[in-house]
């Protein structure tokens, strides 16, 4: 960490600044120059609270030089986590599809989209059983049953399965899911990531609406700092000004957080948008730019779906995306998980 | 709601979402234009899913027309909510003034900053047990110990207290808590917002980083779903574009939430920009713009506070901004709560 | 446009609005359901002033049903319109590439560049006569001299040019230029707009940093209601909370633009992040989304380019490039332009 | 400037870096640390790029620690800016009113409101001549006669006017107008504002949508660098996610402009929201936060005013709220500019 002081600092001041830094077994290296006195600190900065040094009076400007992640870092792993999940992985060249419903609505329902999705080349099954909801009064999933379902979807096609957690309470139910789902609402929700790290069940970490690629790889650390380095993020669209689409794809972070961390990298573009025709153009884009997988819906009769309807393909849609997917994988030199 | 119909849509899938909306018990009048057919939907549209119905072939756009809060509404609840907590009041001209430390570090210095706030005026005692930080190497806060140790200020000060809840399973240890707050982070954390919703005590809400007023209004809705009215809306600065600043403090939130809503609410200028030099004209504008209350920062020692620090008031200058918004309440109308 | 009247408007006040909308030439058709009276307007509500109807005492909402755009709108226009650049085309299934360096800094460095760009496959020259930048303080081109060089590595290498104006009095050294650039500082210059739409030259128009898509279109609209319809969008990231990047990519707006326009869009995602290697990963992205061109910046020497030289590739990177671009064209089904 | 060099940096490019910035006069201090090798930057590094030098292989970061504007700060110049216009003055303690219709619209209409605004207090006459339109089929302004109109209008009531300019070529029709403004889309149409930097005419600037702080005193800083110190600082709203309202007003931009500038900066309700009811409570929070004035539309007859009739006040409205005005001046300190 780079500490910057004012022109004028009073010296009274600073000597207690280094007393203090010292006491945290941090140590300094003063550069003076004409227009400015630099501090270098050495150690352990990690836990030092940048904007409060930034706030003291002496100070100027002060500036973070090693990322505060450690364990997601690629400059202490340069070499591709590769993340298994039942029968398949994710990261390492492996281009991997989880695909299925937005909410789990009945036996018959999910395993049929199950076997659908298999067919045309999806790996794992996605399907909501605890949903996250603006209203109070809309689906809010059906929970304990929802899992058992997809565990009967799991047996009945050999998908591994991914769902949402939304409460540490529920951290039981969650016993034979192969990945848990922690939604861009908890991102930040550091309880749950916490109690997350502690299980070795594999995690995927969605992007929560506003948060930066260094708030992203934080929550990642929290489950990672608990012993859990089953990781893999998922790019969901962000939040900005246009009205257009739901979310705003940030492409863009596909590359800059594989530049930065080892964990493997998703693209869910059928949330990012909200939009079912925008589905492909965006899938396309995801692998173009080096995505490690993606998230897709998929609903065999998506005006009646209990939620997210209006951004689910059809099983016939989805056969016709993956033959693309296919293509696409070849040509930017993935292969596709099995 | 009012659906408006593609030019050229196809009559068959036209009654067969007649028939869908009439299952769901709600009446359709259909008018007929030269260029367009609009359907007026009479019932309890909340639960429609309305990105459903917009995704829809013949469907050219839809427009809610009720908002989807009811509880939260003030057309159906005219006169302000007036929340009682412990022996002080928040609403209903009263301007309430909570005041404490960032984080709870131990007793003597709890009791000294509840001291010295009240004797400037506050009626409330803020401090943080629980706390969210982005970093999982940072202060996480003294936890059951931060909440006694709150209380004993309480017991010391008669101040009622408030404090952050990050988990559903941390409600037992709130139950002498006058007041909890949801932070930002878990604005929609909603299965923690289900469950405060059963209990009586009055809730803090924080709006989320990136929530729109709505959403923000929609988590409201949850909690008082549940039957607990007791909520309290806090606008705390959103995420935008500017670097210069921690966050954007959202002033037009207060008046646009005050005309939306009969709940109370209150501006915590310390997060909004994370600067303790910028909370007396934020603090000035908040009173201005209709807040009814205040939630400030007030650390003895900022440069070692264990968060946070770079926001805080000394007591000393909580004291001179407690002068300052005595005199700008007395303009405008309000009354300090006492 | 539909108008939601308020349940219980002044029947007075609706009477002055039909007169006021008839003196306007616009039919009205009254719905009377029994939660709202709507009014659908019928005829040429493009002139209609929507936040002012908005702002009527007995309107409870309004709804736009039209597009507000015309000319550029594809549903007046179903078929991609192809523009014609020297002797080169944009659109219709063309991949046209436009490189070059960020300013034109002496004959012999553009004549250069644009050799080694045309040797790698580029078919359009950008290069900078009149940057705008930020600083007063920081180099801000060559202006007339700048085109003058243009020009001569035009004649060197038979490549069309496409250069940037900033204001209305320079049109007449634009005379020669083949393509004229506004920049996204100046989308919503509309007298600028209005003067390009009184010629003949195409217009390269970059979407605005906080422009939505119904804005960017607009502007378009602006250059061709005066009779310019040689309008190409140019999508070059917008501005975000992210800092780790200067501009987010909004990959999604290609999908988006096409949909609704039938111009050409094509992607800068030089500009898009301003970092040399995230151009790869975001031009592999932007043709994968159906962009119909890319913009690139070139420079022999980036650390000592005059500008952007952070985001530069050398024409060794370019030709790598370009291979990669080669084969994502021949994949995606598009032709690159010759 | 701080230049951070990566740890394993290579030696020669180094050499070739300092070459490179002793060739521009730049002086160097190395620090070498344990962890990292520093560069302190001593000279006139305002013309260096700092995104170009950040770009370079050996270099792990670079800080900027003096602000790039220079006749804008406030460190090289503590005492507020007191500009005359015509017989008022604006900054330094002064609370100046400019109020006025969106458009002119007709002599009549104009000097009307003209007097109705003297009579309640406002010092000048704001009044568009010259109107930037998101549509080209929107009422675009009066031009040359507007202007003729508005100084009709100062000759009938004597107060100073101000007025939009949206091109360079049209800066002799504004010879007699008291202020020039320059619009949020305009703030970085750099070429005006180099233009008006040659005038001795007071420059109302307005803050873009999206701009940062910085950028918005960079824009200032190109006016006073041509030699025009006359610069009005107007904040107006910014774009963020939010859509309850057209913009979001940033208040707290009040007072971290006025830390880092000596020129006044006044507030702009009308624009900030776009909603007539909300301009008192936001004009109250500008008060309190500290701004030198207020920027306000008023129309005799919103409903028909020819732009931006949703957000206007009558003149009767004006009257209620200048009473407010009058006295929260009077409160914090201000006194209303005559």
């Amino acid at each position: 960490m780079i500490v910057i002081l004012k022109h004028d600092h009073n010296p009274d001041q600073l000597d207690s600044l280094v007393a203090w830094l010292q006491e945290k077994g941090i140590a300094i290296h003063t550069s003076i120059g004409e227009a400015n006195t630099i501090l270098g600190l050495v150690g352990d900065t990690s836990k030092l609270d940048i904007d409060l040094i930034a706030a003291l009076d002496i100070v100027e400007d002060v500036k973070r030089v090693q990322e505060p992640y450690k364990n997601a870092n690629r400059k202490f792993h340069p070499e591709d986590t590769v993340i298994q999940v039942g029968n398949t992985q994710i990261g390492g060249g492996n281009l991997t599809i989880m695909a299925g419903p937005c909410s789990v609505e009945s036996e018959e329902h999910v395993v049929a989209i199950a076997k659908a999705v298999k067919a045309s080349g999806a790996t794992m099954l996605r399907g909501g059983a605890f949903k996250p909801r603006t209203s109070p009064y809309a689906f809010q999933g059906l929970h304990e049953e929802g899992i058992r379902l997809l565990l009967e979807a799991k047996a009945a096609t050999g998908l591994p399965i991914v769902t949402e957690i939304m409460n540490t309470e529920h951290i039981p139910l969650f016993e034979d899911v192969d990945m848990i789902q922690v939604g861009a609402r908890n991102m930040q929700n550091f309880e749950l990531l916490k109690e997350l790290g502690h299980l070795k069940t594999p995690v995927l970490l969605k992007r929560g609406l506003s948060s930066t690629i260094e708030e992203f790889l934080m929550s990642a650390e929290y489950i990672m700092a608990g012993g859990n380095e089953n990781v893999v993020l998922c790019e969901r669209g962000i939040r900005t000004f246009e009205p257009s689409m739901r979310n705003t794809l940030d492409i863009s972070a596909v590359p800059m957080l594989k530049s930065r961390t080892h964990l493997p990298v998703v693209v869910d573009p059928s949330h990012a948008a909200g939009i079912a025709w925008m589905v492909e153009p965006l899938a396309m884009a995801a692998i173009a730019a080096g995505a490690d997988g993606l998230m897709i819906e998929v609903h065999n009769d998506p005006p009646h779906a209990k939620s997210d309807g209006a951004q689910s393909l059809t099983p016939a849609q989805f056969a016709a995306l993956m033959e693309k997917v296919n293509g696409a994988a070849a040509f930017f030199g993935e292969t596709l998980a099995v």
